[in-house]
């Protein structure tokens, strides 16, 4: 069913804003917006393109949560409140199923953390998906990747890896079977936002796992000029990876696997036991190695450094 | 020359921010930026595939200023300051001279304006480039499509259509030669950010001319509630467009014609002249009609109703 796109941008995405700092939203050339007195705007933006990094034929359901998840979780790591999101959908047709199924996995989201949409772009072209999502902050709590310290302890929330085992559940066809939760850790994977408000104050630095925890942990080393001994032991196995897979592709799973939005974050030592039980009490996550002097990540099984193949995912690469 | 996500980010992508209330660039999750105190956020985002909205093999430079210029037309056209842009970029390959002047092209658009460029998405895939470009502006002052009144009077900057033609010149591959100001008019159009910051506590309602006057005007009237005659007689006809067109060809390409980021506006009857003599003295406008009761857009010439063909440019049409 073909649409105009005027009537295509009134149809699916022109709803009543659940926000009352949205001075303008959809429909003018471009949104008002009213940023809390005493915080900063915090902006983030991704794309998602068919084929690459979601398959060609996904639920529309799952590429709308994850277009918008990936942007809510890079909020998340600065420790932002979500406020707004700005959506540009390229999309070979205007086929009204595919939309409005996008448009639900795409608003279940937003309202979950009260985010509204309040512009966009529809062009006809490749199925591409850019969203730049806005929140804000107060300046002084905002979580950066470059300030972890020799000492600080390494913290990795969740369940990272679930994502990638659950992407290869799709790829390889198998018979989904007891694979069904991973898919859907893959597909509707949740932005750790409240976990980053809570690390508000208390986190020295912390990033998003977006392209793998082992790749990412070198970024934030980087940043924060230092490096990091990573305990292979105290990983996070879940139940559901080690029901499916050897050990070995778990820990290839949770070290190099993206997609599940999991934060990689330093505490202080001094205080970070009790930070930690305090955590632990809302969120699930895993002391899992130290930050050093020097440069790069030092992989530990036990006392003895071993080498881990596979980095971060890099598109260009 | 194949480069890496994280190096070609560095490599062209990252320099110093002109600003001052870029607290954090690129480099991080996301970015952290102060909107002045008493101003409020504006955000646009506009995207460019390859094939449709710039032409295969397009001026990498063009390409660049295009994808920028959409942007900051459509915070013109609220009044707005522009300040910030994200960078979505999708390309088939990491080509380091095609990237370059891509580079170039959206720096130098970004420096006139003294928009500093804060974080982005490099992913392979099809050719296409969105920008979200986000300003301020006192509440009070935004200008939107809305605010339309009859009597008003109905003005448009610049010399529209010159843009369009010069897309046909590129298109029927004819020997550029009298056409190359008109190309140059399509590859590197001006967005009229300082006429939208003039047109503050002046303009009833602003819009920007991105798919064409006619079918523009038609939604600054939907928006409005109102009405509007368009005197065709009136309409301005570059010399550029003269010298290659027939008058009727000239009329179409001012009517329907996309892409030179032209303002339509409005003042209020009182004080008109006045004010359109104080705007002229700094940017050409041109009176080309009248806000009225009722519904749609009334195209006369001389005392007599025409009817015009051709409409705004809808994608998905």
């Amino acid at each position: 069913m073909p649409l105009g796109e005027f009537d295509l941008i009134e149809r699916f995405f022109h709803r009543a804003s659940p926000r009352d700092d949205v001075l303008l939203g959809i429909g003018d050339d471009a949104a008002l917006l009213e940023v809390p007195p005493g915080q900063v705007l915090v902006a983030a933006t991704d794309t998602l393109v068919e084929g690459r990094h979601f398959l060609a034929g996904a639920p529309a359901e799952s590429v709308g949560h994850q277009a918008l998840a990936v942007n809510l979780s890079d909020l998340a790591a600065m420790g932002a409140e979500p406020a707004w999101a700005l959506l540009s959908l390229s999309l070979p047709d205007a086929d009204a199923d595919w939309l409005q199924r996008f448009a639900a996995g795409l608003f279940a989201l937003a309202g979950q953390h009260g985010v509204a949409l309040v512009g966009g772009d529809t062009v006809r072209g490749p199925r591409v998906v850019t969203i730049t999502a806005l929140g804000f902050v107060p300046p002084a709590a905002a979580l950066r990747r470059g300030g972890a310290r020799p000492g600080d302890v390494l913290y990795v929330s969740g369940w990272p890896g679930e994502a990638a085992a659950g992407l290869a559940v799709l790829q390889t066809a198998a018979p989904a079977g007891s694979g069904e939760p991973l898919v859907r850790r893959y597909l509707f994977a949740e932005p750790r936002v409240a976990l980053g408000r809570a690390l508000r104050g208390r986190a020295t630095a912390a990033m998003d796992v977006s392209d793998g925890l082992l790749g990412d942990l070198g970024k934030l080393c980087a940043a924060s000029g230092a490096g990091a001994r990573l305990d292979l032991d105290r990983l996070p196995i879940s139940a559901q990876l080690a029901r499916r897979h050897s050990p070995q592709e778990c820990e290839q799973f949770v070290l190099c696997g993206g997609d599940d939005y999991e934060l990689l974050f330093t505490l202080p030592p001094v205080g970070s036991e009790r930070v930690e039980a305090e955590l632990a009490q809302s969120f699930a996550l895993r002391r899992i190695g130290v930050i050093e002097a020097g440069a790069g990540v030092r992989c530990m099984r036990g006392e003895t450094q071993v080498t881990v193949s596979g980095g971060g995912y890099d598109h260009f690469a």
